[in-house]
């Protein structure tokens, strides 16, 4: 592997705040990895961001063919790394290489969906109303609408996605098929990872020509900068994922500027799963082992893990529980991201097995070392899951809580306790007449509800909804994941009585762009 | 006209929340009017917000079909409301009567075109993504995603618009198309007017048999019930129209709930117009008396009108700047809404003429009594605009401020400063050169761009954009006016491998409701 600088990238140019160093610490073995990351300075956040508005103007006006071409170059880019991103990712994250291999797949996958919905132009809605200059009483005017970036676009790089949610990720890619520039904060846990990334970006920017400005990657913790990133004037929107405090944090800043911004925070929940008698009766040990395996694939550490199980008060219940202990018990321990994960999850989960509502039901046989998680799975009453608070946190890692419940009515009133979420999922017989109003109380909760299927696995398509509402997203009406997740990042401007010439593009009356539009209310591709 | 009760609006039963009550007040004359309203209580705002989340769980499942009968019900029983409903708004609000006709046409004009979306389920963007179950390395599942509404909506009745955005404005009318229960604010200005409103929506309501806590009407100040109908837990999003000051309160209260809430403020704007050399070389004299009229039509009161007037330095602004105070010298002074607004706007313009940077162009020649306000447009210097952000402030009403510029690279200059708009308008010939850079800083700054023409006067269909970057309004990615208003409440759900007769109709293969999906990538209405 080539020899990490550790420098942060703004627009182009390697940068040290000259605020201190830090180093990488492998979760495998403790071990320091080579490599030695300047902490970025707040000035250094005032740089990339006057930089990402300075190149804002021209970016915006880049056409759709430009943007995927730079999509396509970077995912091509990142695939160029080779090994040597793979190998890094493996050290910093702990994550096995078939992991990173897949991780990588779905990253550079994302990268060349959003090129195809920025050569496409679809995602600009462009609507077209033409004059009615005799109308009565008062003429009507031509007006035009499509979307446009909102402008420079701050982003969290996620520790659970070293590659897909980082510095490539789902956030950078649909900010930049938009037009808007790009700043991302690289999670503290991978910064090697993130240079090569970033190095990855910076390579295909230059090679097509684009201003520098539209991508700058800052090292260092988020104490340190995250606050000063979200409240900087220029910044225009913020993607998150990370835990609840983080999040609200950074909403908060948002929220709380003299012009408040956009936060799309992702925050993770607690993804319930009901589990009712109709499907026990039929294969109660499937889906234990299918449950199991969810909880504990990845060592836990995705936001759509299961983290609460709701089971009918039914005979085969008892299969179901034999199951599903013996799956955690042999469980291995596995190595978790990074030491504060680790122990994060440590305290979480021993704060659970030593609370005195909750009884153990499994935990992994095998012991965890370092920065090991070891599956657990405690047993809590209804009564003490509605009353008491503090069983509704999600516990980050390879955990999760089983309730026995009373019926659907129990199952309702323990969703609408929980709050919002990301996933919510039932194993039901498809014929089972206590669906279709359960569905809607699913519905009611969550951004993607499943039937007989686990929620980890997050499809990235059009049709994924993935963001809920709060606590497990700070707006539900976006997703972070598919397709529709370029909507978080851009805004409407409408044309009045602009001459043809004048107009965008998109909204020409020849349609030069060959896109679909809305004309007068009909969707064609026809010029007007 | 029938006597007025006074009483809120609780889910189809009349409340008193026995905390006091008030009268209105004619600006025209300031005469107490009939009615004695009684303030609606913190009780009150609970009783209001359950019932809509009782009413919710039902009114989310009924059909586009049944919520358009609604909606149109509601137009016709406003319009059956005869000059009843007139007399009382002209008195309440000082609006002459041919204006609130027009109102009266508009708001029951998008009641219609709300109902027209909800009939066609277009709204809910359907998409629907087969299962290809042997893909590799993983099946892919079935994902099918649509929009769904939020719940409960709290809606503040604007003064300016006592019909069009008040108890069955467009925010009424866009959340109760999609599904949303709401609970208005009404505007302490026109009390009468509300409940005359209220009742129709409440008749229309209990003549479908639809749950009557979709709907409640709450009489008061918003000092007394707004942050409480903000904060309570079953409030799911708010829209609002009226001043940054109070905008920003909500917003406030919206963001630091425990679960923070979308919050839709339009808050106004500058709406700078900017007046460039080729303009006036042609018409100087017409487009002054274009933007006089503008200025001062509705006594200036339209969130829309111009507020800073961008003139270029040559030999014709001199014509420009004579017709523009020849007509506002003759513009009479007109009631405004109300004894706020005028007291407010007195202070305003007071203040603007007073100020030592700013000379006075010309006011209107007969003086203002009572409620009234009289024209007035100050002169400031760019470089003034620039430094002293007291010149930066919306006064609303008949005021604006003129600007003459250096060039484009001044306007851009201001424009930035100056923060978001709702709308950036140009004069300017159509073959200018420097058009489209200034095009470009306009649609920057702005939700909508107009060419030779004034902002007043939105148009209502579905390229409209009215809303902007703040502080034109708390979201720029939404629209408080057009059928795009009704996406501010509505979130996507996907379900994924649910059993095709368990599905939202919008979502099955057979496509029962006839409407456009995207299957697969590729709009159609064809079944799967």
């Amino acid at each position: 592997m080539s020899s990490l600088h550790g420098f942060s990238f703004i627009a182009g140019s390697l940068s040290n705040g000259n605020t201190g160093s830090f180093q990488a610490i492998s979760p495998i073995d403790l071990a320091t990895l080579p490599g030695d990351f300047k902490t970025a300075s707040e000035a250094e956040v005032h740089l990339a961001m006057e930089a990402a508005h300075q190149a804002f103007s021209t970016f915006r006006a880049t056409d759709g063919e430009t943007r995927a071409c730079l999509l396509e170059s970077i995912a091509d880019e990142i695939e160029a790394l080779g090994t040597d991103l793979i190998d890094r990712a493996r050290l910093e994250s702990g994550l096995p290489e078939p992991r990173l291999l897949g991780e990588r797949g779905r990253t550079c996958g994302q990268l060349r969906m959003f090129a195809a919905q920025a050569r496409t132009h679809a995602w600009q809605d462009a609507r077209i109303e033409t004059a009615i200059p005799d109308r009565a009483p008062i003429p009507k005017p031509d007006l035009r609408r499509h979307l446009t970036p909102r402008g420079p676009v701050v982003v969290f790089g996620a520790s659970n996605f070293p590659l897909a949610f980082s510095v490539a990720g789902g956030d950078t890619a649909s900010a930049l098929a938009t037009g808007n520039p790009v700043v991302v904060k690289a999670h503290e846990a991978h910064p090697g990872t993130s240079e090569l990334v970033a190095a990855a970006i910076a390579k295909a920017i230059a090679a097509l020509d684009l201003p520098a400005g539209i991508f700058s990657m800052l090292q260092g913790s988020g104490r340190a900068i995250g606050l000063p990133l979200v409240k900087h004037p220029r910044t225009r929107a913020v993607g998150f994922t990370g835990s609840l405090a983080a999040g609200r944090a950074l909403f908060d800043a948002a929220a709380s500027r003299p012009d408040p911004i956009p936060v799309f925070a992702e925050m993770g929940s607690l993804n319930p799963i009901v589990v009712l008698a109709s499907a026990l009766e039929e294969k109660a040990a499937e889906i234990a082992n299918q449950i199991a395996a969810s909880i504990t694939q990845g060592v836990g550490q995705f936001c759509t893990k299961p983290g609460i199980i709701l089971i009918a008060d039914c005979p085969e219940a008892a299969t179901f529980r034999t199951t599903l202990a013996a799956a955690i018990q042999t469980a291995a321990p596995g190595t978790m991201l990074h030491q504060g994960i680790s122990k994060t999850y440590q305290q979480g989960s021993s704060a659970m097995a030593a609370h005195p509502s909750l009884t153990t039901l499994a935990r992994s046989e095998s012991p965890a070392t370092g920065c090991q998680g070891a599956a657990l799975v405690v047993e809590a009453s209804a009564r003490d899951v509605l009353t008491d608070e503090s069983l509704r946190h999600e516990v980050f890692g390879p955990f999760a809580m089983l309730v026995t419940v009373s019926g659907n009515g129990e199952v309702a009133e323990i969703l609408h306790t929980l709050g919002g979420q990301l996933t919510a999922s039932v194993f039901a017989d498809p014929t089972d007449t206590t669906l279709p109003v359960l569905l809607d109380t699913l519905a009611e909760s969550a951004g993607r509800v499943i039937i007989n299927g686990v929620p980890t696995g997050v499809e990235v398509c059009s049709s994924m909804q993935h963001g809920g509402p709060w606590p497990a997203s700070t707006d539900s009406r976006f997703t972070a994941v598919g397709s529709a997740a370029l909507l978080r990042f851009v805004r409407p401007v409408s044309y009045q009585n602009i001459p043809d010439a004048l107009l965008p593009e998109s909204l020409q009356n020849a349609n030069p762009l060959n896109i679909n539009r809305q004309v007068n209310g009909t969707l064609t591709n026809r010029a007007v």
